[in-house]
């Protein structure tokens, strides 16, 4: 992702918009803009192939669950794949800072960050409510390996505030019969993921590992769960990120590039 | 695998070893063959990439079920994984060339093949008395897509007389605590075998997937539980089976040409 030059007429217009070490960066994706502050979790290549892999319609209702800087729904956004979309964040700063990037992007009318506890969405909007729920959750078991403070970065790679099967829970009862659950998250939790959405009835329905390189052991896994799906798992080909001599890929660069016609 | 050439002195030793359509292939291993009769199932790749997956110690007591043509046993008895192998078969023909399989190459007394319904293996043995359970189970589920007569390949590829949950229900309590259950299947089932694998306690630790050529869908999983494991999978890197060419990978081959040093 570049960051995007600005000129100084728009310069005096985000003036409003962007915080001390904020930055814009270019989401190459139909024009769309994300306010990035490098002091919180700034969004990773798991936040883009989430919302490529994910099969959403275009008039679908959508949330994004640990939003974080709102990448997920923008770019879901960028793409049209869906006519709402709700990103939800637990840490105020962070979710204010999505609720600037939809104003940047002019998209505020689609696209709403909501300040708010993923393990309390029921209070906010009823069971069977949407067709699609995106979460790029913290990967790391409770607080394994976890030695420093309960900074934003600490938040939104551990399971501190939130874990696997707050997020799976949460979303089966948003989402209506037929609905799409997906979700990225790493490889060596799978059992438990796969476990977790057939207890809450969201049937593994699509897979897809991510290797950095050829033969390597896949550090990334993309799953879509149908809520009340009949069990059939389609396993896609494994996405190879980088060639040989360090360059992306073909595959990988078209998830990158991939836009609506 | 080669059909092994047999010298005029072997052809007679052979006259009570081998019934009519048999033959006798070659499985490349230290000497050892496998008698096989084109119709019953023959063995694939599968049963030869799971006896090479599986990680078991040469002292250990190994169980396989629906053994076949005993092809599991054997190799890893041709490996030295295992000091003590059975083979449990529910077809009596089968199970008796898998047997006479076992006289051929000289080593009925450390495996031996049992004639029996592996849902009720646990008249034959006591829980917690194996360290290794294999399957290279029927694949597909019930008799989806079965429309013609009760065979012996039928038997053998649909869930007719046995289904994964009785082989993983069996394995486990088979199982000492920590002993490892091995399993080749089909990566559409893959939700289905992690929650019935943790259903019975037997934590999915390593895990690979099989492609048949660099960038196709894995059609093959091969996975192995811990009794009592503490939830976090290894996932291997794919294991490609051809070069674009059609030849046979490296990595392939070397599965096949593993042997004890």
């Amino acid at each position: 992702m570049m960051t995007k030059d600005v000129n100084p007429l728009e310069d005096i217009l985000l003036e409003n918009i962007l915080l001390k070490n904020e930055r814009i960066d270019d989401l190459l994706c139909n024009g769309f803009c994300l306010i990035q502050n490098p002091s919180y979790f700034c969004f990773g290549m798991d936040a883009v192939l989430l919302a490529n892999f994910v099969k959403a319609k275009k008039s679908g209702r959508c949330i994004d669950f640990c939003s974080g800087n709102g990448i997920i729904p923008i770019l879901m956004r960028a793409k049209d794949k869906g006519s709402k979309f709700y990103g939800i964040e637990i840490q105020k700063e962070v979710s204010d800072m999505a609720k600037r990037s939809a104003q940047l992007n002019k998209c505020s009318d689609t696209v709403e960050f909501i300040n708010a506890d993923v393990k309390k969405v029921r209070e906010l909007f009823s069971h069977d409510s949407f067709d699609t729920v995106t979460v790029n959750p913290p990967y790391i078991n409770g607080d394994d390996g976890l030695h420093s403070e309960l900074s934003a970065l600490n938040i939104a790679r551990h399971e501190i505030l939130i874990n696997l099967e707050d997020c799976v829970r949460e979303g089966a009862f948003l989402l209506k019969q037929g609905g799409t659950f997906a979700m990225v998250h790493k490889p060596f939790r799978l059992p438990e993921i796969i476990s977790v959405m057939k207890k809450y009835k969201l049937e593994p329905k699509r897979m897809q590992l991510v290797e950095p390189k050829r033969g390597k052991e896949a550090n990334m896994v993309l799953i879509e769960g149908i809520k009340g799906g009949r069990p059939m798992l389609k396993l896609l080909p494994t996405l190879t990120v980088y060639n040989d001599d360090g360059s992306y890929t073909k595959e990988l660069l078209r998830y990158y590039e991939e836009m609506p016609s």
